[in-house]
């Protein structure tokens, strides 16, 4: 890749360095279609609702119940028999005996008989015989009895047994992401466990001399790894299991020695760092060192166009830039992907949509070029701005960056105003930061 | 509440039973005020930055040094001298001696001396007197030198040191929430802990004489509590401690026996039920009977206007209503805020926009009522749709719910293709389910 150029080349357009075979490339979509193969659920656990959250389901579930599971009063008043109160007006008000009370949680056993009303709270199951339920303020009682003055119709304030959820209904499908409402109906349910996707564990490797990881001193010319934190935090805010492996120097034996290490537990790899152009064989010859099979390298994107992915044992194995905004753009479009799959989400974990853009963005781009960015509503309208410095290497544009904004190729650069296409990255909090 | 009313009165529109007096309630405005300056943050403490994720800053924090920490190359190539080329041409290149190679990582000592060409890699520090990179590719190499065949300002690709984060830079606010990225930047800056708000342990009781739990046997006229889950499960997506602590029968001392026996422990206790007509009273009167400050009851909003919050020894409790629906609403528009700001965040948990309704809602409304929807984007366009039946003792329409569609006070009903406003609830998912 680095070879010798003859000097008559040199002024020419076509020649830009890393990505000068940009129609040679394999598209984003292409190299992802080739991660989403790849990457499969393996296997599943039956686990306790309370620690479902985030959770995947690995089977469809039915409703073994009726919610509600009986037919009850939806507020506190009176069950009564629709039949009884046909004639009741403000001038003939209707008497009924109050003959019984049904608090919620009873069981109901006695009918209700003609010209009778059962004192009935919200929750209570409806006595047999009775079709309705007036609102405690539109009776007037007296020892015993109640005074009706309107008729309602049958199954007025009734609600009926599997009016929310049916018995055998399907209630979710397979793949679906646990939330927070889903506890609550597999609760109402009576399903206290769950069959989900086993957990994927993730290793996250950091390669480059200059990296020395936190707890280490830093020496002059190096830096403290940035890549794996935020790799591992993402993998984890995912619900998956991330594991820091640590930093390797730019050696293709001990990057093939690292990489060996994980594939016994984990279920994919993430590396970071070895794949700019001098160093970018390190990567791959460490892989094939290995007898990993090379799916891809460098696709038709920046930042982050020279990414590879390997396969080896069943298990993928993801190798981004080690600059900072370049391994951010590449783990969302290609990595995060993969890992849904592979917890077994048929959820999509990304948002394409359009957005004004809030700034000017004057650099031309000749490849396609996705932009660190913030979305946010104004009033109705989504808006995004651009997140500070974009150079590759720079970490502050993935600060707060919750969209990446798509530059197509040869595009001149992007006016503020613009419509711009966006790519929603984690939803919570699009108000301007 | 549930007193007489004279029977001349019933036909008149005025008695609408529980809402009667819309005008006098309190808005759910002035009872979000109430609650959140209730809602104080409880302490802080430090932790490790690999357990900070979704964690609230407690101070601001400051670059303890640059980002880069030192000036460096951007790509792989030759570090040279400005000046030393300025007369390069295709025609006639100016030769350099390579005098030194400079891995990423090392540490330079010797300056770049006139006509000579340092080997610099992604990463590596600039040696003194170099003041620009050539790209490996945009060369001749020659034994021991290279052939330059074009200038170059000074600084082309050059990285100053504290370009990306400068030292003593403010580079996070007090307030904000620990995001992936920001792992990444505090990894960077070399800090491995931060200070964070302690997290608030958040008690939730569920109360009626017909829920028991899901580990018990359902008998007839009883259903499984499901709010306990739903409000723990989001306390829980929040990043706080939710504590569920269990059901309790509709009796106010053992309410109250309840509520003292996790006001030790909690920052925070959620109840649901006991607050309808009949029985609404019943959680008032056990917290008056442990000296809570009752801070109101009931609000103008539908479903869940019965909603009473109290204060004691300084922590908030938060009655909702025990309709599943109704407690979903009100957990949203007063709970999860209020429980935000005792987590110490400055980030706003909602985002109000608008949205083009998918479906016809026919049913006027004379209250202010919160639909449960799903919100997502068909292509530009924000959309939402009505997630089910919108009965308050529904649980299925908080399935898949991530918006609340506003209908305003007098609202004839909606009609599909109109814009509506909502409050997004949770971002994760716009898509249509």
């Amino acid at each position: 890749m680095s070879g010798l150029l003859p000097a008559e080349a040199l002024s020419s357009e076509d020649h830009s360095g890393l990505y000068k075979n940009t129609q040679r490339l394999l598209s984003l979509e292409a190299a992802l279609e080739i991660l989403l193969k790849y990457a499969q659920p393996a296997g599943f656990e039956s686990i306790n609702i309370q620690s479902a959250l985030g959770r995947v389901l690995a089977e469809d579930i039915y409703a073994p119940l009726n919610l509600p599971p009986f037919n009850r009063s939806p507020l506190d008043g009176y069950a009564v028999r629709a039949e009884d109160i046909i004639r009741a007006s403000p001038d003939c008000p209707v008497k009924l005996k109050v003959s019984q009370e049904i608090p919620a949680g009873s069981s109901v056993k006695s009918e209700l008989g003609r010209n009778q009303a059962a004192v009935i709270t919200t929750g209570s199951p409806f006595p047999p015989g009775a079709d309705l339920v007036i609102k405690c303020e539109d009776v007037r009682k007296t020892d015993g009895k109640i005074e009706v003055f309107s008729s309602l119709p049958a199954y007025s304030n009734y609600c009926f047994a599997g009016e929310d959820i049916q018995l055998g209904e399907r209630v979710f499908s397979k793949g679906e992401v646990i939330e927070p409402a889903s506890i609550g109906v597999l609760a109402g349910l009576g399903l206290s466990s769950v069959p989900v996707y086993r957990l994927p564990k993730v290793a996250i490797i950091g390669n480059g001399n200059e990296l020395v990881d936190i707890h280490e001193q830093l020496k002059p010319g190096q830096i403290f790894d940035t890549n794996s934190y935020v790799i591992a935090s993402y993998v984890r805010q995912m619900g998956a299991r991330p594991v820091q492996a640590g930093t390797v120097s730019d050696r293709a034996e001990l990057i093939a020695q690292k990489i060996a290490e994980q594939l016994g537990s984990a279920d994919m790899i993430i590396t970071t760092g070895g794949v700019s152009v001098g160093n970018y064989d390190l990567i791959k010859k460490a892989l094939l060192s290995l007898g990993a099979k090379i799916l891809f390298h460098r696709i038709a994107v920046r930042p982050g166009g020279p990414v590879l992915s390997a396969e080896k044992d069943g298990k993928l194995i993801i190798c981004l830039s080690g600059n900072q905004a370049a391994a951010f753009v590449t783990f969302h479009l290609l990595a995060l992907p993969a890992l849904a799959k592979l917890m077994g989400t048929t959820r999509q974990q990304q948002t394409s949509t359009t957005a004004v853009l809030h700034n000017d963005y004057p650099k031309a781009s000749k490849q396609r070029n996705f932009l660190r960015g913030r979305a946010y509503f104004d009033g109705g309208n989504l808006k995004v701005r651009i997140t500070g410095k974009q150079n590759p290497g720079m970490i502050q544009s993935t600060l707060h960056c919750n969209a990446l904004i798509e530059m197509p190729v040869n595009s001149p650069g992007l006016k503020a105003g613009e419509q711009v296409r966006i790519i929603l990255l984690n939803m919570p909090g699009l108000q301007p930061n």
